[in-house]
């Protein structure tokens, strides 16, 4: 898969009887590198801090078509994949900002996440709130979620050894130049 | 979950149709902490280079037993952990010998390793092979794989950031010698 785009982005989540929440979630988009299959559009949400958050849908020519016809979009299949990141892009340039013109929710029909939560981004202004766009995720299976936390346990190891490698380096030049100091 | 014992072994691997190979596995060892509640024993088998390895056994007084009977056991349910425990860490004692008395076994009936599989500790001397103690152990389930990766994740995370702190820790110690010894 061809990861076409990875950001953590402020999402108000609200499951049924529950408070709203903000949380980070981290939305990745990527794509089947092939241009001899279908390029399937892959959207993935997880949450750092929740190693059991896992909401997947995959998007196929033909699901986009139905898509396409009942959100009224305007735009074919090749297209869809940037117009979404131009979307998210909005989003994370302005989740910083204190009245942010564009707000992404996830809500889920459950009291816990669980199922099928839908991800939405809308935009507000002084009117109305606008539904830019509105997808259907399923939450992932046991076996979804075990793949998912050993790739991050793997990048995760990397990541440590990485980092213990830049440690040793230094400790051992700043321990060389001060010896050189000293003497 | 109260751990008695977890180090990392050398287990002979064999799976039907398969060669045999050896591995590092760990073998986990903890007792449920209550004294009110029967003291449930879980028998549990990891490998840190395969996310996915992961087999249990629980062992209640009922089930021990029946084990106890199965295979002539001469204790009883209150001495076996810490039987057990020495017979492990006569393993673990010899396995850098060359020719170490006592060997694990892990022997599993399908080709690759899942379902259940045998568990065993051989003692090997001129004359026989002595099987003191077979375990039968259950592949962990998607559900319970998820668990156990959620926890080796969360523990990975606490580790790179204590590695984090000492490296910042150290650079800065360091740093502060050096401009120190430098004027």
């Amino acid at each position: 898969m061809e990861k076409l785009f990875s950001k953590e982005l402020h999402v108000t989540v609200k499951c049924r009887d529950s408070e709203e929440r903000k949380a980070n979630i981290r939305v990745t988009i990527e794509q089947s590198p092939s241009p001899l299959h279908k390029k399937d559009l892959l959207v993935r949400l997880t949450d750092n801090g929740d190693p059991f958050f896992l909401f997947n849908l995959t998007i196929s020519e033909e699901d986009f078509q139905t898509l396409k016809a009942q959100q009224g979009l305007l735009i074919d299949f090749a297209s869809f994949p940037q117009k979404f990141i131009d979307l998210l892009n909005l989003c994370y340039s302005e989740q910083e900002s204190d009245s942010p013109r564009f707000l992404l929710y996830l809500s889920c029909q459950s009291p816990v996440l669980e199922g099928s939560a839908t991800f939405t981004v809308v935009e507000t202004n002084a009117f109305k709130h606008l539904n830019h766009l509105s997808l259907r995720l399923a939450h992932g299976s046991d076996s979804e979620v075990k793949e998912y936390l050993a790739v991050c346990l793997s990048s995760l190891k990397a990541e440590k050894q990485t980092l213990y490698t830049k440690f040793k380096k230094t400790e051992e030049d700043l321990s060389r130049q001060l010896s050189y100091a000293q003497q």
